[in-house]
């Protein structure tokens, strides 16, 4: 059984806060083996991603959408879909005006993978424990209405589990073989965090041991543009 | 909190057994508001979506692909993404060769809402209660490696959850409007069923009872292709 714990508590953050602080003193029973998925908002809050927008001229915001793509992948009216620098496909490059202080955007971390490592080694520090962490995002897809919570940066915790070499109840081999495991996570985590209740933090408790192992979303879920036919 | 509750002793299903019965069976402490998760592979199997197919030939397969298909949307190598005729953009027609008899593929059910209906109802008639009930299936995703559990079918629980209307800490009216809930709960319920371990059925226990209405994958999720940018 796996438990999907929301975070009460870790209140509004501010530039320079210390996430790992903050979780460890929201979640005194954090356990080793949890992982722990934090929204990309607090950590660009931590980080001081936050640029200021003209409230009334929404063209500031278009600008910063622009300045934060690599490549403008599809524009229609008011909707563009960019790969960021990092690689990600999605909205507006992912700058995002919601939960955040009006007159401010808020910008996705430079490297949410070291984000995530950050948290992960700072909650090893206080606590003396090994967990995973996951850095989320709210991002549309194609062909399917609504938006999922997916991984944008993941430390102690795979991003893909690869089944390759695994065999079904008949002995055939999986066709299946990859699994976006901390895309899976990130989901989970949201439906116990909610876009309004203001709850940046969820403990997912349970995870099959096997998952806490190094990795990068970086490295093993963005798919390399030549292998990609969507772009 | 949520709990995600792997549901072991269904056993293999075969042509005409009644899944409902079977998930009565092996969960007799099902709850109201409990969301159950059923793969697409045993609601395949129950509803005798089986075709024989000439397992030294892969061309037999690669013929119930286009069959099954409305419409190739990309092909390269071995790898064909089609659009179904229910309208779902996924690998191979959704047809599906692990965990199925050796000879047989499984075809995707012709209604998987339809599907989840009849589970949902079959389990209010056994048990007098009231459940939200989700079909599963697996599908990749462009620019993201990796495949993720989605919602196919759904019966007395949301597809998507509109939050438009909703107003975030700072009183700004939310940017992300439309959550794929049916989704997220599919994702949530595949970590603990993995694919080689047969575990075909979970519940999500503790969902928001706002979640739990009458929906439709077909209604809700499919994007109409005339507002998709990507095929």
């Amino acid at each position: 059984m796996i438990s999907l714990i929301p975070v009460a508590g870790i209140g509004e953050v501010r530039p320079g806060d210390v996430l790992a602080d903050l979780i460890a003193a929201a979640v005194p029973d954090l356990q080793a083996g949890d992982i722990v998925v934090v929204t990309q908002k607090v950590v660009s809050k931590a980080e001081n991603r936050l640029v200021p927008v003209d409230a009334d001229d929404p063209l500031s915001h278009k600008q910063l959408v622009l300045d934060e793509a690599a490549r403008v992948v599809r524009k229609r009216g008011d909707l563009i879909i960019t790969e960021t620098k990092h690689g990600f496909v999605c909205a507006n490059s992912g700058v995002d005006l919601s939960n955040v202080e009006l007159g401010y955007a808020a910008l996705l971390p430079l490297d949410s993978d070291r984000s995530a490592r950050r948290i992960r080694d700072g909650l090893r520090a206080r606590l003396g424990i090994e967990v995973g962490v996951i850095v989320s995002d709210t991002f549309g897809r194609p062909w399917r209405m609504g938006l999922t919570d997916v991984a944008i940066g993941v430390a102690g915790v795979a991003a893909v589990v690869d089944l390759r070499g695994t065999f079904d109840a008949q002995g055939r081999e999986l066709q299946v073989t990859e699994v976006a495991v901390a895309d899976e996570l990130a989901s989970a985590a949201e439906l116990v965090m909610g876009k309004a209740s203001g709850i940046p933090v969820a403990i997912v408790r349970g995870a099959d041991p096997t998952w806490l192992r190094e990795s990068s979303v970086r490295a093993e879920i963005i798919r390399d543009p030549s292998e990609d036919l969507f772009r």
